[in-house]
């Protein structure tokens, strides 16, 4: 089975922003204790701030991969676009945030993306990422 | 560990209401292949139709329970109440639904709750009650 | 033929408050009245103030009952809760209010259940009862 | 006892427009069973798509009639000057919709009518007329 | 001097409709006492509560007026036509209102028509049609 | 095939109001160029300012029309029973609007036609009555 | 007979603010005018740049003062305070505007006065004042 | 005299909930300490977190009291029910909050009880409770 | 203990203002019956129409005040300025408002005073002021 | 004469969709077809999912063509800075969406194109290329 | 050249108000040390808690001053009077704020000024005044 | 001290467009002037229209640069996603606008920008980068 994990704006950041708060483990080294977790998976990952480069990548998906995993940052609120990506394909797409939403400013309540995900997780950190991978299982 | 699922108004039906879509196993019948599936977790369940209740319920949690999966059904969207409840206790609240918000009506979008959830799982049917208590382990 | 009339916040206090406008005829009493007008229905009748417990009743109205005669009160504008129990049962309900909500404050227009039911009757006072039965012949 | 039943824009269509749905009975055909089920009434009826020419009617309602059915159509939910014309006249006016305006769209809530109507019947087909009439009796 | 007033949906009920309270005295018969006032003004008169009439008598205007006083009653808060109408033509228009609409329902609050008129007088009774003439002289 | 060209309210102002901006070119007379250049096409042309002579001609369109060419002037923003009428009848309805509208007012941005017609034309000026005419080829 | 005229803030500037459009006359000089134009009334001025001594103004007119034409510029969409003080005061109030507000900016059109004042009149320039004035006559 | 407290959900953790910040006095036990400062009135106390239990006491204070301190807690922003009760029973109703609503969240700013009652008094803690008694003497 | 009460825009008009409903008792002449309640505390009264006063009196408060009882009148609902100066002076405010403001027009339920007060006391009448002084004691 | 059209995002998907509703037609093979029903215009075309991207290629139009067809998919709705880049070149841009925008969800109808738009064609599916493109001859 | 500082309401507090902050510099001092600044230019100073002071000075500023520095303190997003008095004089404004309104509540964002001002400047503490003046330069 | 100047979409067209308005002078000139008038300031420049690459430079500028004038242009008004990278570095960023945005459209007044940078500059054309990097010194 194999899953890539898309990571949209100022995700690149992980392990160098304040790695007092959020260590100094980058997305990159998560990843691979994700691996570790789920031998059963292929995974792949995928990190750009450019809006179009991610709905590039959502349609590249296409025939290799059983799931995506996607954080597309700050684009979920204002991207129509990659919500119409996400609606495009035929691979399920599992949204994920790290924060809880609901605690931050009024704008970040709406998403693009959930009305065509196959579901949504959001407020448990990192693992957040684990829990999207277990829902392909 | 101690983990209580706590379900709102409706869900009561699930496995009488059309049982072709849902299949016929009802809820409590769904809870013990849950329990099977984490048999280091000792799990209960809560089912009632009153908003009242389900404050009643929460502020019992107190000392004995490790997590509470909270189903609020539509006291999601109206009840203060409830959202104040979770607030108060120290227990950690995962919130679920099993639909996807997001496709349904407007009025379906906001969450009392949410807030002062440590996260919340939505669209993943009843797999999102499972991915729930994975998320305390 | 059977038709059960449920009733929902402060409608018990019909005959009781206010005795010189709406008369000292309790909503019981009315019943007869409206019981002799049909005949050939077999009516029943149901109120609470309690939210939770309205929808209970909606769940148990199941396979014995031909009809549902609703004033939800209050609850109306603001209970998704009732709404939702509407939908989910398979009996026909008809939504009734005895004053003219046009007339009152702006969060009467508003009503979760209309939606889901089979018709709405408003403004004709406890006379919408009557035509509301009449709809199911 | 004289009744009239007033239609608003397109209503003229019933019995043409899709028959297979509507049946091909036209709105003049179902008067006459109206005017069948209620002998004690002297039914009479008038249709236009011109929304100067129901206020005309309605201002000219005035002595000879005991009772005004009303189905606006589209013009109650933007015609304040119908509304103004039904405040204006003595005769009591029932508002009937045929159907159940809260499964469509937004803009078919709002009623300019309502709040100067005896009462509000919605959601019921045809039927509505016929209820309409019961409430004058 | 040649000056028109135009009177929009249920005007014509003046003198008709609570004459304890408006008086016997119908619009028609007003016109006399205004014309008495300016002598050295040649007054028409025009009513109607179809929306189209008012914009084909507008558009006729044309060469023959130097003013139009014009009460487009409810229709003032609901058709854009009719303010495109005024603005087509180049005979001034005044807008006058009988009662005064910030004392009414929001939704008369609101004009097409001001914006595109020479001036608006409200409030004051029959006795702003006077004003209106007398804004032209 | 035949194609009906319909205008609504002001419309019929074209080559007179400001000739030295729009030309003194009649909209009757354009027609006929209209008519020229589809020599194929059997065109007709009616205009009101009247809403409800326009829903009764796209009533009356029935069989014969294999088009319509619908510029419902400022009736566009205000009027749900065209937008019915045009839902209601088979023949399909190409919007047109001569300006750019989302340079005028906000209240004009609103249309109750488009979703019920086959598609929308604006800002070309006449040559928007050409383009959608050549649309139905 | 007794009026004063009361201008609120900026409304000390005419005569001096652009002459070329406004004319260089004063507000002073136009007033004696007015004061020649209406021989049977006496008249008297107040300008404020101060909210709150307008309100003083107000309360003081109290017994010797038939009518109060009042112009009080911005403070007309803001001051509530004003409204009282026209609603607490037993004189009648006539509500004046030099431009037209419906041709300028939206937070113009909002006005705390004209629900308590006999009538509102606005657009027609400096002669909106002698408007006003024989309004009282 | 008689005098009846009211509180609603989440009310009842007060001297469980953060004892170091509200203090580990119960509400019972501060009842005794608001009775000693009120010898001439006969205190009781009532406590639910069942909205229509709320209702169902207010409904029964009928006959024996004098007045109802209420404090619906976060049923205040989202029952009208409870708000209908208050204003169907005679017994005046004083509304209490504990908090400064005004520093709290945007929907705690809304009140359903409010209009119906005799007062509100907010955020003086605890005291509130004593200032709403003393304005029964 | 020195107390202040400030009163805002129109509230000078107590004792004057329709006295057969208020009563001809002056605010002075209640003040010294305020006195004679409270003994120990030595009262101060400010009132202004002038918003910009308002504001210079709180800042003069100072070290000589340990309470500030202030019903801002209109202003309250418009003056983020006085709102301000309540956050800026350290001596704490109590917002008093005579009158039921739920019962009156929407723009009055906004407040810019309440979030910086240490409580607000509504719909007493003039007991609104005992029980502010009161709170401080 | 050059004509460009430019396609933004997910409109690269054209013919590679669901080919059983769309046909297997990509759009470069439309191109050809419209090609040929245009000898005289050389057509040039541009994809991209990136926005800026879009507005890199709208300011290098500059001297070689004589107008724009440009689809910007989604970015329609959220790209001011296209809207921007619309109106900074000189070329004129007609606006072409291939749905009919005024059926689908709510955020699809605003534009921030259409006001700097030559025109805008809506609804025609693949056609609407062609009357665009009609419309510069 | 000569340029006045116009500080709004409570701006007369710095210096005295939390100095542990905002040092104990009062602004008067303040003003000494950019009178050193800028030795070109002729500084004055003008703070007042009245909106109609502010109003009369800038209308006064007429013919002797090249600049006004403004800070209308909460003035700024509630008075429309001053906005416009900024827009009848000639000489130039510069609209300052001391903190990041963006930070604060939302009713700071709306600003009446700045539409007439020749720039703002926001959120650099005391040093904005010295940008605003450098701006003249 | 290092400083750059980053500019977002459109803003590349700086002495291409309109030159009689704008003059000749592209942006790379203007910043050879502005370095002249801070020899003590090492400036760098990037402009971009992809509103991704923005982000990634944002975050490159790390440890070399002790401010940043950033422009985003219309991405100001739409970019969470450059509003959140503004807050994660820790480099200082001036927020400039050319235009003044209060004179232009409704949708130019929000910024995701503001609340995060150090400052806001809008309307004084070019010379707001000269007082951004001002207030660096």
């Amino acid at each position: 089975m194999k899953v890539i994990v898309i990571n949209g704006p100022n995700l690149n950041l992980q392990g160098i922003r304040e790695p007092e708060i959020y260590g100094n483990l980058t997305f990159e080294e998560y990843l691979k204790s994700l691996q570790n977790m789920f031998p059963q998976v292929e995974l792949s990952y995928f990190q750009s701030n450019i809006e179009g480069e991610i709905i590039d990548k959502l349609h590249s998906i296409g025939f290799d991969f059983q799931g995506v995993v996607l954080n597309a940052g700050a684009y979920t609120h204002t991207s129509i676009a990659i919500g119409d990506a996400v609606a495009a394909i035929k691979t399920p797409v599992v949204e994920v945030h790290i924060s809880n939403l609901a605690k931050r400013e009024d704008f970040r309540w709406n998403s693009f993306i959930t009305a065509h995900a196959k579901g949504q997780i959001i407020g448990f950190g990192l693992k957040g990422y684990q829990l999207a991978i277990q829902s392909f299982l």
